[in-house]
């Protein structure tokens, strides 16, 4: 990075903040930017701040959206009684693409992390407890990560449920459609086993 | 990608424009400017505009400057009668940064590619060619990438200038420095022992 001039060093400095992206790769897409059109930088210049500017989260489900309620919150056709807890709009996104849900969803924003810091008052919980209260919401379907912070959060949200008229159901872990068993990690072939299903 | 608000959309496909960045990563890319501080953000865009604004060719060896003159070319220590070419300002800098050579550069911004159709005229010849003549250059060192545009790019180099007073080089090709004989490939092998040095 030495040897560039100032504004480049900056823009490296700024771009090598991304997560995955290291002094290397930054000095790669500062270049990048220096080739590109005037219009081309100032156009992505443009859509980073405009996405800081436009993008709010959702009142209802904590989705990222640009209007007042996200897409699906407002979308009359979806099931307003049926909640997937995910913990990022990723997931959320990831889902929607899949076509397999009708209802509606709620953005955690994180997991439990207690070595991060990240504790139940760091997620959207109180704001999910109010919104089942509130809309008589029939069933939960926890769609957080299958790792150590998911599981917890997962058992977290079942406990806080507990003796409340909510069906409550975990996504399916076991091996991924497509996927060849020998090369399945030993962890989801347990699991697998373990959840196994009468034919 | 679909699903996202149209803001979020836009930066998705900005960042996909650069190279080695897919949709995926310019996905995760465009939810940790969401997740950044506003100012980090701007900052961000600030130095993609700087960056275009300021940043210029040095009229004398074309590297990226933002000054009148690069501080390669601006400094009077360096040795003016040798120039060592290269392709791109980056390995400009990756000379520089083996602090073993006192000499100036001549960037020519690419390489011979007749199949993309970049040729002799695409790249910063004429001006060295110039530069030889009007300064009294008296050695040439071609740092051009050791692939077959580089090598092209020597070839012509080395033609261009037959016959003029200038001394001209190539740097060394063969096995790097701390690597493994077993784990080179066949053709630096080929090339380290077609250049072998008496000792």
């Amino acid at each position: 990075m030495t040897g560039y001039a100032l504004p480049i060093k900056r823009l490296i400095e700024e771009l090598s903040k991304f997560p995955g992206i290291g002094e290397k790769t930054a000095t790669r897409l500062a270049l990048h930017i220096l080739h590109a059109s005037d219009e081309n930088a100032a156009m992505l210049a443009e859509s980073i701040l405009d996405v800081k500017r436009k993008i709010h989260l959702c009142p209802v489900c904590f989705h990222l959206t640009e209007s007042d309620k996200c897409d699906v919150c407002s979308d009359p056709s979806r099931d307003g009684q049926s909640i997937c807890v995910v913990e990022e709009p990723d997931t959320l996104i990831a889902i929607e693409e899949s076509g397999s849900f009708r209802g509606t969803y709620h953005v955690l924003h994180g997991a439990l992390a207690p070595l991060d810091g990240i504790g139940p008052d760091h997620l959207k919980l109180k704001e999910l407890l109010d919104r089942i209260v509130a809309n008589h919401i029939k069933e939960i379907i926890i769609a957080t990560n299958p790792n150590v912070q998911g599981e917890a959060t997962a058992l977290l949200i079942a406990k806080m449920l507990k003796g409340m008229d909510v069906k409550i159901s975990r996504i399916a872990c076991g091996v991924p459609m497509g996927g060849d068993l020998k090369y399945t990690d030993r962890m989801t072939l347990a699991k697998s086993l373990e959840y196994r299903r009468i034919v």
